[in-house]
């Protein structure tokens, strides 16, 4: 077990639980072109310019944590392709938060950056924010993590 | 220049720039601290099970992001604490969402985690979700990152 799990309490955060499967770099960035549309090696490797070592062990750490499935080539060649299980299309909100941060607070005034687009409307996907079920946004400090009991 | 943002499309990428901050397990368990309430480095690193050495340079790069900053004790004491600023508060959906994906995906049925509470409601904050302007759920297949020309 990772060591950031090795405390009591981040054994039943999952947070913890995540980090530790996605948490990394490469790991992000990968999830973020497979929701892109990419799914070959060459291309993932090429898009982040990443040694075919760790594209590899990151890859294979994906699939073996459920998130990347291989398929055969969609065009029949004999290619294999790296597509997102549904277990990882789900990862969806962290991508979208994590470039929204990005958005808002690593870019200059008028800097251009990519934007995510809904395609039914043709406009940004909105600004995503915790809500409580009556659709209040929850701000962090009215927040508290419950913690359990084993057991 | 990291290298996850070497390639043209990184650059103008809002989610590589996140990623190059937050995108590694200590960091984000850090953050994830910063709001549950830990301040000092001697919970931090009791918390998290870190070296000390891993756990300063962490720190130390969330500060220099503007993502923490340094006080002094709440209490008095000589203490030096470390606080997210508006820029790391910001940071809220992304750990929400590291977390919500780790309830639905990394924990078996019946096994205990730790729940993010809403303290207005009592209840867990809702599962959060990218949407349209006008609210309207958007699934990852129906976005498409529009990429922006160069200057």
């Amino acid at each position: 077990m990772p060591v950031s799990t090795s405390t009591d309490a981040n054994v039943t955060c999952p947070v913890a639980r995540s980090v530790d499967l996605v948490g990394d770099r490469w790991s992000l960035l990968i999830v973020r072109d497979a929701f892109d549309g990419v799914r070959r090696f060459s291309d993932f490797q090429r898009g982040l310019g990443v040694a075919r070592n760790i594209l590899s062990d990151r890859l294979r750490k994906l699939i073996e944590a459920g998130i990347l499935e291989l398929q055969t080539a969609s065009d029949g060649t004999s290619y294999q392709e790296y597509v997102l299980t549904t277990k990882g299309e789900s990862l969806f909100p962290v991508v979208v938060a994590l470039r929204q941060w990005g958005e808002r607070h690593l870019f200059a005034k008028g800097e251009r950056h990519s934007l995510l687009i809904d395609k039914r409307t043709g406009k940004p996907v909105a600004q995503m924010l915790p809500r409580s079920g009556d659709g209040v946004v929850v701000p962090a400090g009215r927040t508290e993590v419950r913690k359990v009991v084993g057991g």
